[in-house]
């Protein structure tokens, strides 16, 4: 707290950064613990776009990397995004310099969060990213700094907020997976190239994050188990409905004596259960920890206003001095991330089936699970479906996973199956 | 983190205290930022007393006032609780000397927190009561940080665990509060004198101790309105539950251009919504901020694991050598409590009457109610109750509760009445 003023220079004017814009110009009493802030340089791709704060009086770099150096500024905010590239190129320079660093890059830290994070801690500049996982909604601070206290065991939650409106959509509308998409496409809730929320890879950037913060060791993306939503049919959100289920996108991870593991994967969630109850564009996480108990935290993911309040608070977290490890420990003593094999996963499912209609189906398919050692929990047959086929629809019993997907092949290639069986598991929450 | 190992001195050894002594022993790994920690010197009503955990090893202090000032602890933990007395002498003792304080005692603070927040900033001494606020769920930290960054309007959450079973237990086994209190005590988790909790004063300090917080202004306990469990009746939640709600204590805090208004009180959140839903000791809070725009999070409340896990979150922080003001403003810039009059709040309520079995009765009743502007949603009149009188209630459209209170008197006056008028609000969540 000793400079009056503190000096921000922010490099990326999208959504984000148009937010931080705007909450600084409009709360001159911004002042947490009494200092203010300047902001004393921008930098984006574009200086004339169209944007929604006022940019024509402030210091412009065209590149980030300038800004990221600059004398002028005491912390650097970085909202650019991108795992490579001037992100990472920018951040890193001002880290080397020991200028703090506040970043809404989900992608930069859970692919490159050790080294930024040892780069971070030897230079002795905070680097912070709040607004890198659930928006508004403080998860980081709540596992880097509440649960330090407790020894966390799981963590599990809804992290994408374009995934669970669309899954939303879909039952409440009973439009298809396409068409939900296209509208949330047309109305800028989802990107034009959706894959990174679609197919849970932005989920996964999240909870590779809250794994590392939570667990004490290094951020590895590359061992998270991605599946996205983009197989997810509409008859599975009905079939699920009925067993008394609401499909979601689970971001999970979870630690044992054998080590962590990682996973996004559309699974069903009990209705009722504050997942299933998680509905829209919301976030929600499940935190789970050996003496706190469970505790459950829900709000906005993304959007201008709640995303660029988080950046605000972690400039807040700078002006107070604080020197903490990066993640829950210091970057040389994060423990090394022991990725556990998926086959080891024993879970319930739910299977689904489309099958001709004819005698013995049933008898094969049970007889099939029984040899592979997979215990039936309910068993649900639709009337007929449309002209040949019908679903049929079954809960496992928790089963280890590699038992369950060969008894999955080995149905696969039964003769009555009219395509590929369709596995979805049940939430372990 | 100048100091390799942090010196703790601990006086109050009672749940939270043994709870502490545990998790330390424990943890031997407790060393986020590199900095271990040893408890240095403890104090307590009796030494001798049979404890969780065992004692015989550290220093013994008659005295928390000699501990708070010893030079051989860097950190003074009070555990004592009440807000006069020896926590607040030993708290102050600390404070004076520049020792960071950490306590789980929220009358003190929401007492005396303005007065010790003073103290401590001027003496450069961190004063950190997470657990004084749902136990291991980090409300504390939310607002004083997470949510800087925004303008939090409101609060609202059930902050008794106590009274959250009560209700809980009477609404599933039919029970009357008398009896689902005693056993409660038998079973330890009611005290023997229930009041504060019962009373709605323990949710009451923990309300005036958020809204500090979240609207940078002095804590006022003096200022709520506070009305307990107590006079809740099995049949307002049978009846209340006919209508689509359960019966919660509420503590809430709004703040409008008007000024502040802090207030704990039963009212009816409607079914299915997470406040309705929050069962047994759990505690729950909305979060309500301008641009993040709503925040729920659930825990534990108490209990001796969660509540040691965030007084060992705040050592943790006092490593860190974050300065930051105690609330959410520095204590010499703290807004004073503009406290607003009830009378001028603006609500929908429940209103229960038990009445004579004869004709005129609804009509006398609706007649009151629109000469005092008091529109009626909802009126359900139930089966005879017993002899010679049967309940009527009903729901009111927003109204000024000024006008709902002169209604109410007035209908109570009513030679139909066989009890005075029960009111209960309906929760604005």
């Amino acid at each position: 707290m000793a400079k009056q003023t503190l000096r921000i220079g922010i490099a990326g004017l999208g959504t984000v950064g148009g937010g931080l814009l705007n909450l600084l110009s409009e709360r001159p009493d911004f002042a947490p613990a009494g200092t203010t802030t300047a902001i004393t340089g921008v930098s984006a791709r574009s200086r004339t776009r169209a944007r929604s704060a006022d940019i024509s009086n402030l210091p412009w770099f065209d590149d980030p990397v300038a800004l990221a150096i600059s004398p002028d500024n005491d912390v650097f905010v970085e909202l650019i995004g991108g795992a490579e590239g001037p992100a990472k190129a920018a951040v890193e320079a001002a880290l080397k310099l020991g200028k703090p660093v506040v970043t809404a890059n989900k992608a930069l830290i859970a692919v490159h969060g050790a080294e930024l994070a040892a780069l971070a801690e030897a230079n002795g500049a905070p680097l912070l990213f709040e607004a890198a996982v659930m928006g508004g909604t403080p998860a980081v601070k709540m596992l880097r700094e509440a649960m330090v206290g407790d020894e966390v065991e799981a963590v599990a939650g809804i992290l994408n907020g374009t995934c669970n409106y669309i899954l939303t959509e879909m039952e409440e509308t009973g439009r298809s997976f396409a068409a939900v998409l296209g509208e949330a496409q047309d109305l800028g809730y989802a990107e034009a190239d959706p894959t990174t929320d679609v197919g849970g890879f932005d989920a996964a950037h999240k909870i590779t994050i809250l794994a590392a913060l939570a667990f004490g060791c290094a951020p590895n993306f590359a061992a998270a188990q991605v599946e996205g939503i983009d197989q997810v049919e509409l008859l599975d959100i009905h079939l699920a409905r009925d067993l008394g289920y609401r499909i979601r996108l689970v971001a999970q991870a979870t630690r044992s004596d054998a080590g962590v593991t990682v996973s996004v994967h559309p699974a069903l969630a009990p209705l009722g259960h504050p997942l299933a109850e998680t509905k829209g564009p919301l976030n929600a996480l499940f935190i789970e920890g050996r003496r706190i108990g469970r505790i459950f935290i829900q709000g906005p993911g993304a959007g201008a206003g709640p995303t660029a309040a988080a950046v605000a608070a972690d400039i807040a977290d700078i002006m107070t001095g604080a020197v903490r490890p990066v993640f829950q420990a210091p970057a040389t003593a994060l423990k090394p991330f022991a990725a556990v094999d998926a086959a080891h996963a024993v879970g319930r499912a739910y299977v689904r089936l489309m099958v001709k209609d004819e005698p013995g189906v049933i008898a094969a398919v049970s007889e099939t699970l029984a040899e592979a050692g997979v215990s039936i929990d309910s068993f649900l047959q639709k009337p007929v479906h449309d002209a040949g086929g019908v679903p049929i629809v079954l809960t496992t019993h928790a089963t280890p996973e590699s038992a369950l997907l060969e008894a999955i092949r080995r149905i696969g290639a039964l003769p009555a199956l009219l395509q590929a069986p369709k596995m979805l598991r049940i939430a372990r929450i």
